[in-house]
């Protein structure tokens, strides 16, 4: 019997007779189960395409035709028939396999793309740059969701594909009728319409684009027929596979809301053990109870209800819940419109995705000073999901914007209060921002000052360590570190972020050293703001700023990432340290006397 | 005879007859032509829309009706419809009238947008706004161009508007053929059939809109016609006018260019004086003598191909000239695209426009390591076109890519190096930034340390003035002005902003103050970044950062808007002579000289 190990690359699966090549469907979805149940990661996305994968690997010749995938997160089948089906077992975890494309891994992952609806524009890039040299024997061929064309650079790339009828692309459009949730809009219904008998092909048709399908995207040899012809025509063409996201596995296919898109692996996706719940949860649950006495808010999600905490407003308020589909740029203008028109816009985004739109949140909510809420989860470091996913752009994005007040809540109950402040402001943009994963325990303040929380009092004025956001506790293990050591330190959480509280620089005035700690990237983010405050100020007092290295992060764990950027107890401490002593030490927790003493003096 | 200045607003011009209302079409365009010839501005798009603008508010009751035009350069005629038309004068002058529909101005200004393809989503969310409160008896019109169609984020918003039968929007698209240049792509080649009899209208009906048209977009009874009837529809409807940008005034007629786009003012558009050249055909020039030697670059622009001076490479390159339409986030992925298929792209825009392409520049070229050239013209202030065309945002968004290096040439000697050393590098993407009009006369340095530029060896080691970019004249004011006063002054460019010198740091550390003076926002930009490296360094030598303050500047002159930014030579000298002596001064000119023996002590 063939095992998938035995598929060394793709000419091993163009060896193989078409039947042969269907016997290999049902132990590949066998294994993407078995392995992804238990590793975590998109599960019914993968479901969706065996076939698919299959057949463009026995049509296609990678890595000399360019086959790329959109939303990178569909190409663990196409890893599969790469040679990687022995190293599955490592999917997403540090040192093992991406779980997205990576060129480190493979000669066929040709872009490492993971935002939606980027493909076509690489696709029409590849493909004039082999029509400027000459190339003509190199497919470029692009898969792309219908979810994915629903953001607005796949239109935009559209227009320049199908004006170019010499220059081939072929497009694999794989309908599936979803993105995480059902596919929206008007593009959506016209798809349904497409999927059925004789319906007019004129949209596609309209953008210069040949038509092929509807195609079952579960038939292997319809597929290799559709995609041959394709290859034959010489022209741009989209080709219409129709699939079903988590095909074949049970759970999936019962799976209402989202067919198992994303699976949390057994072995990593345990429960916090100490009862608290996950950050989007607390944001939903307060959402909700919001919109019982605020009939103005209005929810926005951008083809991400669910995962973003929006499914118990979306219950109660169904009419005041808006999903504008993988489109960021109009969710953020069309939330200031509504803002124009009276409501109260709360826009629900992973923090990564927030980039999709800066100009609109520059221009079209700040410049009008549109009362809309930006609720960023995924802030900071989420680890598994790679370099894109990571949210350690957003309080250096958002420090840009003029008038936009931003807070970063360092528990649950900060961050009710945080949600509750920030859509009670009229005059202007808010945004909340916080981390993957459970809250863990409330930190409640010691005190406050002139709005600042104080989480720890110190008994001198060696250190002021600003906590920004999740931070809160290692913050407070550092303290712990440097007190044990005779250091005073204090602990304040501004709870908002931006702009920078003047009573912050009152603080920073009266200390030695003042650190600021975020998991965020260290250029122009939160740290960056307070130190540029308190040199406005006249300040002497050094600031040094604790944050991730301005660097793309590997795959791993979110603490092994902060601890590899510097952001553990440990590391922090032993830096403080270093810099209140003025020089290097070789480990704190060894530190004789003598050099508290020389501290002293 | 009727005069202009007696339409006070909408009501007066409903209560004329068609035949009075055409009569005004002539008068406006000879306000138009004699306006904005002398005060510079947008000329060919306004005097396209004038019958439009005249049947909209006439169809239409704003404000009680919702007008919205997208890229609001095109509001001019609006303007002069809603009372402004004595006020014209003073177009796109400090306390004058704007050059966008500005809210402070007008209660018929809805939204200030003038980045292009925003307004379908400002109209999506007004409608929707209206649809949960229960309000049916506002229109929500949206004007928006065949160019700005080309935009990602119309099509976003298309596929919402188009979703919901029961929630009217009226798209009214004025389809003049052209952004600046002839509008690119499928989707322009589609709108030629559909000008042409018995072309199918299945692009907009698939995507569930109404189609009415094309009519003639300079014949007030059909459009005033066609805009009643789709007002009567209840749903979705798009109205296709045909107009002719520059319509009616011969030299924009006959300009194949850009139909007269936009005009420099009699008044305000002198030359320099000095003989040099604008910094964009600097740019223009040097790109077209590299495109001789390296067969690998490729220009690309986002429907901007002379303002952003491709004109000469286009002349000489023109199969290794791509313009994308506005699509900017097209542009960038295309380009990261481009560089995999082994070519060096040259993404050529407005510095303004980079912030719709955040997002692609991370993940497509910088993650990817494409090694991609960004040319940003406009950065810093350009001034009378407003706050949405300031480049005061990229010096401070680009410190965020990982691995991207940025440049800000002094001058046009420093600009044609810095483009040289930029498309040498291969392994990342650059960027090139430099504000709008002269480069003035070189600026020589008189030294170099470790590739950093000195411009003026100070006599002593007070003050460090670290100028980026175009501010070296302004620095080497403030030095003079400084040095008359006692001070040692130096005064170095590095040059390459981003990543920070090493030797700069050094350098710091042997002055006793480090100022950075950049025209570009304070928070996160070059000189956050430099005085972020200088801590990393344990130095304990202040550095006072000097840019615009995070605010929307109004429009007015560039160098009205820097002094009024504090960034005047002689600001900037008070400022530092403050910090020098540690007390407020009170004119640095009148200093006596008992505060440079203080100093001296």
């Amino acid at each position: 019997m063939l095992s998938l190990e035995s598929i060394q690359g793709p000419a091993d699966l163009r060896a193989l007779s078409p039947e042969q090549a269907g016997l290999l469907a049902p132990r590949i979805r066998q294994l993407l189960v078995d392995t992804v149940t238990r590793t975590g990661g998109h599960l019914g996305p993968n479901l969706g395409v065996v076939e698919l994968s299959i057949a463009l690997h026995r049509v296609f010749e990678s890595p000399r035709d360019r086959i790329l995938w959109d939303t990178g997160h569909q190409a663990y089948v196409h890893k599969i028939l790469t040679g990687r089906a022995g190293a599955l077992a490592t999917l997403r975890q540090a040192g093992g396999l991406s779980g997205y494309p990576s060129r480190k891994e493979s000669e066929h992952d040709v872009i490492e793309n993971s935002h939606a609806s980027t493909v076509l524009s690489w696709a029409d890039g590849l493909a004039r740059a082999q029509g400027i040299q000459g190339v003509v024997d190199r497919a470029v061929v692009a898969v792309i969701g219908d979810g994915a064309l629903t953001g607005g650079m796949a239109w935009e790339a559209l227009n320049n594909i199908g004006a170019a009828a010499d220059r081939p692309v072929i497009i694999v459009l794989n309908d599936n009728t979803r993105s995480y949730a059902p596919t929206i809009g008007a593009f959506a219904d016209h798809l349904a319409l497409l999927r059925g008998p004789g319906a007019p092909k004129a949209l596609f048709e309209s953008l210069g684009l040949a038509y092929l399908g509807p195609v079952d995207g579960h038939d292997i040899t319809s597929l290799e027929a559709a995609l041959r012809r394709a290859a034959g025509l010489g022209r741009p063409v989209l080709v219409h596979c129709v699939t079903e996201k988590g095909r074949g596995h049970t759970p999936a296919e019962q799976d209402e809301m989202d067919r198992c898109h994303a699976v949390r692996g057994r072995s990593t996706g345990k429960a916090s053990g100490d009862g608290s719940r996950s950050w989007t949860s607390v944001f939903g649950g307060e959402l909700a109870e919001l919109g019982a006495s605020r009939p103005d808010i209005v929810a926005i999600t951008a083809a991400m209800l669910a995962p973003t905490g929006l499914g118990e407003f979306a219950r109660r308020y169904p009419d005041r819940t808006i999903d504008v589909g993988i489109a960021e740029q109009h969710a953020v203008t069309a939330a200031a419109g509504l803002a124009l028109g009276g409501m109260h816009p709360v826009v629900a985004l992973y923090a990564t995705f927030l980039n999709r739109a800066f100009d609109q949140l520059l221009l079209d909510t700040a410049l009008h000073r549109a009362p809309v809420t930006f609720v960023l989860d995924r802030a900071g470091v989420t680890g598994d999901d790679g370099a894109s996913h990571n949210g350690m752009w957003d309080m250096s994005l958002l420090q840009l914007v003029p008038g936009l007040r931003l807070a970063a809540p360092r528990d649950a109950a900060t961050l009710r209060r945080a949600l509750r402040e920030a859509v009670a402001v009229h005059d202007g943009p808010t945004a909340v921002r916080f981390p993957k994963g459970s809250t863990g325990g409330d930190i409640p303040a010691v005190g406050t000052i002139a709005g600042i929380d104080v989480l720890r009092r110190g008994g001198g004025e060696d250190v002021l360590i600003v906590s920004l956001g999740a931070m809160a506790g290692t913050c407070l293990e550092v303290a712990d570190r440097l007190t044990r050591h005779g250091f005073g330190v204090t602990v304040v959480d501004p709870r908002w972020v931006k702009p920078v509280a003047p009573a912050l620089v009152e603080l920073g005035l009266n200390h030695r050293l003042v650190a600021t700690v975020e998991d965020n990237g260290r250029a122009g983010g939160a740290g960056s703001a307070i130190a540029q405050a308190l040199s406005d100020a006249g300040a002497a007092t050094p600031v040094r700023t604790f944050g991730i290295p301005q660097h793309f992060l590997e795959h791993g764990t979110r603490a092994d990432l902060l601890a590899g950027a510097g952001l553990s107890a440990q590391h922090l401490a032993r830096a403080l340290a270093e810099i209140l002593f003025g020089r290097e030490i070789e480990e704190l927790e060894h530190q004789p006397l003598v050099a508290v003493e020389q501290h002293s003096g």
